[in-house]
């Protein structure tokens, strides 16, 4: 469930694009009344307020936002602001120019694009990522010689699924799949690496998934996500449980995300902006709740904690009221 | 360029669908007036006689050729009736449902349907394929036991690319390309077998993959075609060779593809079928063309000879008239 909340009725496109063009507009910025617009309408509502300000104004809303404000508010209020696959296309994007893309926490970001939406989304964030970037989201990944084998033909695998999206499942091919997942993952060292894994997780259902994890979870008397937990210092089994939350429990994973870039020193504010943007409109209540219950705290006093200003409040504004 | 020819102005859709149901209705069927109808419409026109006759009527178009014609006619002229995605998707499915399906002649239709049209029309056909079989084309490509890798390996990443579909094209790029693709191909046994020739030939834009062809061919004074050819008994380098001819110059592909269904004992007629009614709006006059040359004889003169009746029809009268 979304956690924004939209005023009924909203005002019109060009109601709101005048609106903007004023907190905007002279000396000074009225950064709060950018906040209370963009973040109270939703993905379709943001796309028209974008048409009627650039048919009024003559620029796009998204480049004025980019001269009027700054660091870490301007970041997250123009990647809430985005259509949502040019969003997902552009972290994708940055997340391959990373320096150190190896990293855990940068591949995060293509397993979320690629498993925590639906698969018609994918679609729609591969086709963004080739009208911004001149080659193929697959393609970049492919090409990608941080990544060593099998954990790019995994990835590869990932971004290029299109997975079928009815709720039909095949209960005797969960039997089978859940054994074979338990034969790789109890395997030492490369028994993981197997194709058999790559495939299932590459190709099946998120509806059969789900079925093949509960028929494991029964089998075995925990999940597969506990079992390759266990797998200390083995990426591929890190990126696979990612993988495997953000297709059949995104909430989980991104509950993870936000509380990643909460501890440690310093705040990941890049990871802390994509884990709010990207669920405010998706499931962030259920990912409000996972948070209380694993880490005994709320998003909302994590983020308190950790940031401030404009920025504080853009990420309060999206993640809504605690229950 | 097409070889089929549209009267202009053309009939309206309700008078085709009105038209075509004088030639079924009743004792008797009108096949040639079907023929006459239907192999003169583009594929919006067919798309709308289809709509308009199952509004008239309350059945569909397809249903009413099913039960209406026979044998190889109707295969032919319900599959060119056909919107083209959904037809490629049922292309693909019936090739992997096949006892035989590891051939190459059943391998070559995914090649086909992955690479031999453009990055969006491959979306559409996995769209369709999702919507007809509660599966995904890549699921199914995947868990074929029949394919061993690489060649698994190498047809999902094929039916799963969405390349890049400008014409901007990195010349450093394609000079280091040709260099691995030539290593690989020259290479004995298992060297064709290497990622990165799945990673080339599975990702790059067609664009790209022209100019690095271009590339080999004057670094080693022949096409990697004829150097793949010369690897008899090896598979992977017979469905490679197919693969980089969909993508670069499908005329030679379908060239072969109809020769191959003409020659040896008695007719593929599904084959003669599928590479006629694929090509026949996209690029059947350079298909022509090419057998001409490569051949020494004309598509319509074969299929004159190997075919007759309805069937040799539609299929001359899809092939359109020699230059």
């Amino acid at each position: 469930m979304a956690s924004i909340s939209v005023p009924n009725p909203a005002p019109s496109p060009t109601e709101d694009a005048e609106s903007i063009r004023k907190a905007v507009q002279g000396w000074g910025t009225d950064e709060n009344a950018l906040i209370e617009i963009l973040g109270h309408r939703t993905a379709a509502q943001r796309a028209e307020i974008a048409v009627a300000y650039e048919g009024l104004y003559d620029e796009t809303l998204l480049d004025r936002l980019h001269s009027e404000l700054s660091g870490d508010f301007r970041s997250a209020l123009m990647l809430w602001t985005m259509d949502p696959a040019a969003r997902d296309a552009k972290l994708a994007n940055e997340a391959l120019k990373k320096k150190k893309k190896g990293e855990l926490r940068h591949i995060w970001v293509l397993v979320e694009v690629a498993c925590a939406s639906s698969p018609d989304h994918l679609v729609a964030v591969r086709k963004a990522y080739r009208a911004a970037y001149a080659s193929s989201l697959e393609e970049d990944v492919a090409s990608c010689s941080l990544f060593g084998d099998p954990l790019r033909r995994f990835l590869v695998r990932l971004v290029s699924s299109y997975r079928y999206g009815g709720g039909g499942v095949d209960g005797e091919l969960a039997i089978a799949e859940a054994a074979e997942l338990h034969d790789a993952v109890v395997g030492r060292g490369q028994a993981l690496h197997g194709d058999d894994v790559v495939r299932i997780v590459g190709t099946r259902s998120k509806a059969q998934l789900a079925v093949t994890l509960e028929r494991y979870r029964q089998e075995h008397g925990k999940g597969i996500d506990e079992v390759l937990d266990g797998r200390r210092g083995d990426q591929l089994a890190a990126v696979l449980k990612a993988a495997l939350w953000c297709l059949t429990s995104p909430e989980k994973h991104f509950a993870e995300v936000i509380r990643t870039s909460i501890l440690g020193l310093g705040t990941d504010e890049e990871m802390l902006t994509r884990g709010i943007v990207s669920r405010a409109e998706v499931d962030m209540e259920k990912v409000k709740e996972e948070y209380k219950v694993r880490y005994n705290t709320t998003v909302t006093a994590d983020v308190r904690g950790d940031t401030s200003g404009y920025y504080m409040n853009t990420l309060l504004t999206l993640v809504g009221p605690e229950k």
